[in-house]
């Protein structure tokens, strides 16, 4: 299980409008099962099996692509813990009892 | 205005666990009144004038080191939009009213 | 064809030095002859076909865990332009050829 | 001292070539004697005082909207170490000694 953040966008539309394509790459998410996921202001944050969510997210990155962009530009980030479980809400809740 | 995402954290510290840097940075950005700011799985967006954020963030950076590390990698992503106000609420329905 | 950067570091491994890790990677990287590749101070950029980067990405992100790592944070930046062929080499003469 | 990768790019240009505003963010940094810089296939590196380094950053981020841009994204990643004397030549030599 590893929690991944992902932010793609294209270049070069001539619309500083992204957010229909931010749309289209949430309906690729939307058809895995397996995935949990959270839309924030600046990306997607994916929390799954790494292959999976990599595999997904190679999709994702054919969105823009698939409405007419020609270059795509496509920042992930993993975090991959394997001496506990992490969540996306076990990590938030560990930050939010620090600050308690 | 800006959307600004941050996430700092030490290298070398001997343990996985980074919440508690991540709730000691959450502490220098409860002092800043001008900020909205939100917490998410992988790093923390913040919404404001640039250089109150940009300064802000050069606060943040510093608090690993005050609290022993010797090695902190920070990244910062930077969205400014400057043909309407971006907030980070306005990205997270902009998104959501596409997918309905 | 696509241009990529990654960047692979463990947390909680006591120790402020990583290039040991970044070599690990880059002995997964000698072993792919359709890839061309580029240290940097900050990562390693590789071109090549995008699925068989990702596919190598993923073997380098297991380098650090193999070595004993508990924890592994992977930046992966993907550089995709299907309107021309983009190479390292060409990006970076683009950007001199401007400067003279 | 700090070593910094930085990665300017404007949004909704209808032009998907981004190589112009790379040049006229090197032009700001030819201007800074006190820093070192570096350019690669996805940004640029700088190497200096970290206050003088995220100054300048500030001022590269401002060339797209000079030259028209009304969104720009500039993503900055931070390597400071305080160990040791973190140079760009140093931690690329530090890792080929490793692969020899």
């Amino acid at each position: 299980m590893a929690i991944v953040e992902v932010t793609i966008a294209p270049f070069g539309t001539g619309s500083t409008s992204l957010s229909r394509y931010v749309a289209g790459c949430h309906r690729v998410l939307e058809q895995e099962k397996n995935l949990k996921y959270m839309l924030t202001p600046m990306g997607t944050v994916i929390e799954g099996d790494l292959d999976l969510v990599l595999k997904t997210v190679r999709k994702m990155h054919e969105v823009p692509f698939d409405e007419g962009a020609k270059r795509v530009s496509t920042l992930i980030r993993i975090d991959d813990r394997r001496d506990k479980k992490g969540t996306m809400e076990g990590k938030i809740e560990s930050v939010q009892s620090k600050l308690k």
